[in-house]
């Protein structure tokens, strides 16, 4: 999407580099790092200078791709591979980005050097550009749930980032809104700042800005206050993970906005591709929550909030029940969180 | 009441002076301000370095008691009057007080000098004392509802500050957990941060550790998750107005809290004095939103949270309807919303 009206991914591979936009920089600087080897790339990740499922996937598939190029010795990759999937051990993407690298490379054993180079790199370009497809595809699907007719536009509230940036390229809830957008219809984004990270003011925020798509960033007291004055007309939110029952796990906060759209009568949408959907966790109460440092309520880009002694919480997700999801929307379809299964 | 151990007011007199505690310096600092004249005591007043409707009404009594010690001329009087009252234009209790005053000035006038001073001194004590007593009255009849037989003891979610701070003593939401604390009830308090102007984090919590209260800080998206895993009992939360109706103003993001408690099954109430309830403001339509500077939610402690040229929209306050309140606490008793015109 662009930045500073230019085209950009969240990551892409240049000759042997890694390009990535530094995202613990952002909104206030747009730097691009170059990553020279496999080892950095990993970094990159660990760090989270990158974030998002999809683009971990991505970088991580560009990173195989570099240790194929660096050295080609079987230990050499054994060693890249796991250095690579074990930057976040809990991202289910990376794992299968880099395994698909190293299938990859099995099936093309017999080739010479160069053309494994060449193969593993195509791949790790197709991995990236499948993230970018089914984001654009998801766009695509949500695209009706902001008709061009409605006078007056659309009114979106959401919730965290669950942009380009987290997935390559086009992102999942904001999707049908650049879409819409491009298209000359009239959008209008209510952003969450979304306490404790403030992902919402600093990310979600940049990235319309730079897409020029109004909106305006509210604390996360305000949504409710809006919906209930009908000034919200649909609510698009992420997902870290949907249960197969459709409960979808997302940022904290997220719960209180779907109990609150349903209260005044307004569609709650998760936009997700399917590769969110844990088919082994059978209910959102199955989905463990990250409860994280307690600084992080406390403390405000180094800001001390809190008096000193005091205590806090933080879990980091929430779990919305599915009666109060009006649909997923995926790069298949729009479904019921009920129906899931028809996925399969 | 307790700051490091000590018992205090949020206001009081000391001979000619008014002193206050400085708000704008908490939790990082506990400073006192003694305010020489009733110019002085106006600039605390209009500058907020004291807030909250109570202790915006016994300073302001305080004052035009100092200005009487001052000079009594009827031109002096009446210019510190309008210089008192002038402070918050929109403040019903900043203006009974003065009147009060005033008015206690009227009957004596045949009295001499001294004795007048005496009696306008009395009449501003009287006023800070009654606004105490009537908050501590609040705690006595919310306190059955903060049984000593819970197993465990209840767990309460309060949002923004109605603490003692607001309130000369005691406070309102918090007159009853402060209370069930000293009669030494097993009492635990969430205290949501309350963005953009944090009074949660930063004064609600700076008054329960003082007083040796248990809690925990978390950013306004979770209280929603807590009431969803059954760890909240009971939500007290303040007013700022309410309507004859029993519909009630507050912080914004107090009407997403009760929207979630009843979700949830959880008992949902309002504490203020009956001075709160606006007999001349039918329901909670009526009742003008004060929409804030954009800064307060774009930046924190002076740091950037937004990117450069993104909107905000901050409206301070937002409208609880009557049917989402269990109850209103009044140092009259519990009433029900719907049954407010019974304490007209």
């Amino acid at each position: 999407m662009k930045v500073h009206g230019k085209y950009y991914r969240a990551v892409w591979m240049h000759r042997r580099d890694v390009v990535v936009i530094d995202q613990t920089l952002l909104p206030h600087r747009f730097k691009l790092l170059c990553l020279k080897n496999h080892r950095e790339t990993a970094r990159a990740i660990s760090t989270m200078t990158i974030r998002g499922a999809g683009t971990i996937g991505a970088t991580a598939a560009y990173g195989m791709a570099q240790a194929f190029l660096e050295n080609q010795s079987p230990s050499y990759i054994r060693k890249a591979y796991e250095t690579l999937v074990t930057t976040r051990p809990t991202a289910v993407d990376l794992k299968h980005s880099v395994d698909r690298v190293m299938a990859c490379v099995v099936s093309r054993r017999s080739c010479g050097s160069s053309a494994l180079q060449t193969a593993v790199v195509a791949e790790a370009e197709r991995i990236a550009d499948e993230y970018a497809a089914r984001s654009r595809r998801i766009g695509e699907v949500g695209l009706p749930l902001i008709p061009s007719r409605r006078r007056g536009g659309v009114r979106v509230l959401t919730h965290c980032n669950a942009g380009w940036l987290a997935l390559v390229d086009w992102g999942s809830a904001t999707a049908p809104i650049y879409l819409a957008y491009r298209k000359g219809r009239k959008v209008f984004v209510w952003v969450d700042e979304t306490r404790p990270r403030n992902q919402g003011a600093s990310l979600t925020s940049w990235e319309l800005l730079n897409e020029g798509v109004p909106h305006k960033i509210i604390a996360d007291n305000a949504g409710g206050f809006y919906m209930q004055r009908g000034e919200v007309d649909l609510c698009i939110v992420g997902a870290d993970r949907i249960a197969a029952n459709g409960d979808a796990a997302n940022k904290i906060g997220t719960y209180q906005k779907a109990v609150l759209a349903r209260e005044n009568g307004i569609p709650f949408y998760v936009a997700a591709p399917t590769s969110t959907i844990d088919w082994k966790c059978p209910t959102g109460a199955d989905i463990l929550i990250e409860e994280r440092d307690e600084d992080e309520v406390r403390f405000i880009g180094g800001v001390r909030l809190a008096p000193r002694g005091a205590r806090a919480a933080n879990p980091a997700f929430d779990v919305t029940p599915a009666r109060f999801i009006t649909g997923i929307i995926t790069e298949q379809g729009i479904v019921k969180p009920g129906g899931l299964r028809g996925l399969r």
